[in-house]
């Protein structure tokens, strides 16, 4: 009887660093990236600019004593046609196989590995799906935990010093499409006095009643941060040149907003 | 023709400082705290007990040079009777007359105050509420910035190791209160796929469809750190005990959940 080949034992955390501002940083991922060998960074997609510049600061400032080594990854592109639950499990799959590689290849037993992330690892990111995929397939005994960082809507928040749950009420946390397919109006129905919205495309805004408050961001914690409230219909204009503003000067736009509904009069 | 008495110039910051886990502080709410003179802490109500373990933890490793001096300020009670919008409002009022004291006597000309605030202060939490209503009032010349902090539910997702939001999904932030009276039935209308309940009593899970999946988390970040995972109907029960266990063991318990609609089969 043979025995089948062992399993490589592999040690990864999943490391949230901020939303734009490297001092957002916790202490406690500043721990796991002293204690680490290798650093995972995505090489296309969304999220690229941004986390060069965030991570190049971060990993100078929190290497360590150890050597750090950057492995970058190219993140496979997403298929545009077809159905769009399928084209993501597709992606994932391929993220899967390029996880697994780097896993086996670029880490040694007894090394341990760090993904960073953009913001929080819970909002819209993809690193801990594809990780429980890679866990499931059990080709590796991985053994990972999470770090959770400040994500965009806390930074958002901060900045405007705005609470986002109003006392005793709900928040609704969604995406531009889904503003633009009438989230807001939905979110009046299901009782959330607050809606916040990200991975919006810049239009989501066009699609809401006019007359609620918003409290608008973008490429927060970066020199060229742009922060616009008000009342949407007389700020939405506003907020479309301030968009662009921050592009032009910044090289790419992330932004993020909160809704809050119509006070009655 | 006299000049009013200028009035008092004050500078604050409300810092969260993480759920539990003094290790998820922020470098940059160590460096506020560095720069402080004053901290102000809670003496009654919800957060006292809990504050002051992280609390002490905290200001011992990043008082930093100068002396930091603690202020502890007695929360006013809230009126359980009549009307709840009006017995809050009540509360804020009598807190802004605190915190307006505090920042006239305890804090002068060119020193720097904070106010520790639990996990992060956008989340079910007044201090920033309260300030605005101090600044509003005009008595006090007031510059205050607000610090995200790690909150319970990310902190509770990272544990579980989940994302929170299922991919272009929404995100649904509510209360036990809302869940007993059926926000996750509303979420399902209002198409989140996740349901986040803070502020529960312990009794929110019962109303909940048992086919629903949650991840329970309570006492995050200390040593009585309870986690369970699974299908509500099954597990209900079980974290019912924990719940219970982590009180036992640690004199308190604050816990929070996730629920995930069921799988379509
Ligand atoms: C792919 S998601 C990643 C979110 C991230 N995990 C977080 O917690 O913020 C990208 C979206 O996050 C928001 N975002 C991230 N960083 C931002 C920043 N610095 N300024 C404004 N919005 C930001 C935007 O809504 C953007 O479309
Ligand atoms: C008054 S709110 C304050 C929330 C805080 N600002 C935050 O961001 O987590 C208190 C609620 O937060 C949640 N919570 C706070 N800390 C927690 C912990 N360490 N473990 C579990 N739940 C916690 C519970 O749902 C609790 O009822």
């Amino acid at each position: 009887m043979t025995q089948p080949p062992p399993r490589p034992v592999r040690t990864v955390s999943v490391v949230g660093i901020g939303s734009g501002d490297p001092d957002q940083i916790t202490l406690q991922a500043i721990d796991t990236l002293r204690r680490s060998d290798v650093v995972f960074v995505p090489e296309k997609g969304a999220g690229k600019a941004e986390l060069a510049q965030v991570r190049q600061a971060i990993c100078a400032r929190f290497a360590g004593d150890r050597p750090l080594r950057t492995v970058a990854y190219a993140v496979p592109a997403r298929r545009d046609t077809g159905d769009y639950g399928s084209a993501v499990a597709d992606w994932h799959t391929g993220l899967a196989a390029t996880f697994t590689r780097l896993l086996r290849e670029e880490l040694g037993d007894g090394e341990r590995g760090a993904f960073l992330v953009w913001g929080d690892p819970a909002f819209y990111d993809s690193t801990i799906r594809v990780l429980n995929r890679v866990e499931a397939a059990g080709e590796i005994a991985l053994a990972f935990d999470v770090v959770p960082g400040i994500g965009s809507v806390q930074a958002l928040a901060a900045k405007h010093r705005i609470p986002l749950a109003e006392i005793g009420g709900s928040i609704l946390i969604t995406t531009g499409r889904r503003l633009a397919a009438g989230a807001a109006d939905v979110a009046g129905t299901a009782g959330a006095e607050t809606v916040v919205v990200m991975l919006d495309r810049g239009d989501g805004l066009r699609a809401v009643d006019p007359d609620h408050e918003v409290f608008w961001g973008a490429c927060l914690g970066t020199a060229d941060e742009r922060l616009v409230a008000g009342r949407v219909g007389d700020v939405i204009d506003t907020i479309a040149r301030e968009r662009q503003a921050c592009r032009d000067a910044h090289g790419w736009v992330m932004d993020v907003f909160v809704l809050k509904k119509p006070r009655t009069p």
